[in-house]
């Protein structure tokens, strides 16, 4: 029987992290196979590219090579581990997919929807999850727990300003919105076991 | 008075880099500014693409994800070098360009030309040379320079067998026929002074 795959999407610091190890927990013990990776990366060769997309200074990429090299690595992921997982059988668990590129770089970043779907149907056969879960804090709470883990430490795309940032939730939000059979928005507040609650509800039925 | 961009192109070994350098002094002696420069790479970011494209195993990269990066590459030394260079009167001479992609992966690859042209507008808006020299060279000469040069010693795209590097000196030819007034192909048999003095005839005209 094919698996399932669930993409984690969400804003900086909406704790993603935590929910993965929670949710990957919760699936081993219904006694299923289970993978966690992320993007950009999740395979040796496009790992190598998340470094280049991390690293450097802001302008170190303009829009578009950024757009072309997360395309580039997704369609390794997709075609070396997340495919092959799913149909072995397994549930694959990826920290961010194609939205992110859709919100970060499509809508936030102007390039438009469009676009990156259709990177996304060249490099992976337009490839998509059976749910993404969406994460979601009052701007405030995201703001406040990214100072507090990351200080002034964050990486290429994290340290963008905040109207970027505020623009990638609100696209989120409409991608989520425009796709309801696909996608899942939790309120991403308060302790994690209460919204590691709130994912297994909402993920119960595709264990049938 | 904006500037020109010539893009070589052939196969493996067929002289370019000796007709590059040739080519540079004469456009300088022409009192012009010249760029000389690669692909893939040219600029710093393009530069690492080039490093993850051609180290590693012939597997490293599936045909799709290669095609991204030389897109995400070639538009990085548009923005940055290619384009800003002529804009300023300059003369700019690259070691391969967008045919290279659309001979290799496009159609000895079998990604197909329009998914490679698609590629280039969406990263480079579509941005083409003013001049594309074709140097081609009977295959018997080729492969004798290319193993007078390289041993056993080629990197992972020019390492591959002799029917892929055969369907992409016919994709070469098929793409400079279809677009006479940008192509010029150029015997490159015979010594370099002669193939030169070929280049800068064909080349006279754009000095206008």
């Amino acid at each position: 029987m094919r698996g399932r795959f669930i993409s984690i999407e969400g804003g900086e610091a909406v704790g993603k992290s935590t929910q993965i190890r929670l949710l990957a927990d919760w699936v081993k013990g219904q006694g299923l196979d289970v993978t966690v990776t992320r993007e950009p990366g999740g395979t040796e060769s496009a790992e190598a590219i998340r470094t280049l997309l991390l690293e450097g200074g802001t302008d170190r990429w303009n829009a578009r090579s950024e757009a072309l090299l997360f395309a580039a690595a997704r369609a390794d992921h997709v075609a070396r581990l997340i495919r092959p997982a799913v149909e072995a059988g397994g549930w694959v668990i990826s920290d961010r997919f194609v939205d992110s590129s859709r919100a970060y770089q499509g809508v936030a970043g102007g390039l438009g929807d469009e676009a990156i779907l259709s990177l996304h149907r060249f490099g992976s056969e337009g490839f998509m999850p059976d749910c993404t879960i969406l994460l979601e804090l009052p701007a405030d709470e995201a703001a406040r727990r990214a100072t507090a883990r990351d200080g002034a430490n964050s990486d290429r795309i994290g340290g963008r300003d905040a109207g970027y940032h505020a623009s990638v939730v609100a696209a989120f939000r409409a991608l989520a919105e425009a796709e309801p059979q696909r996608f899942r928005i939790i309120d991403a507040s308060g302790a994690a076991d209460e919204v590691h609650a709130r994912i297994v509800t909402t993920l119960q039925p595709l264990m049938a």
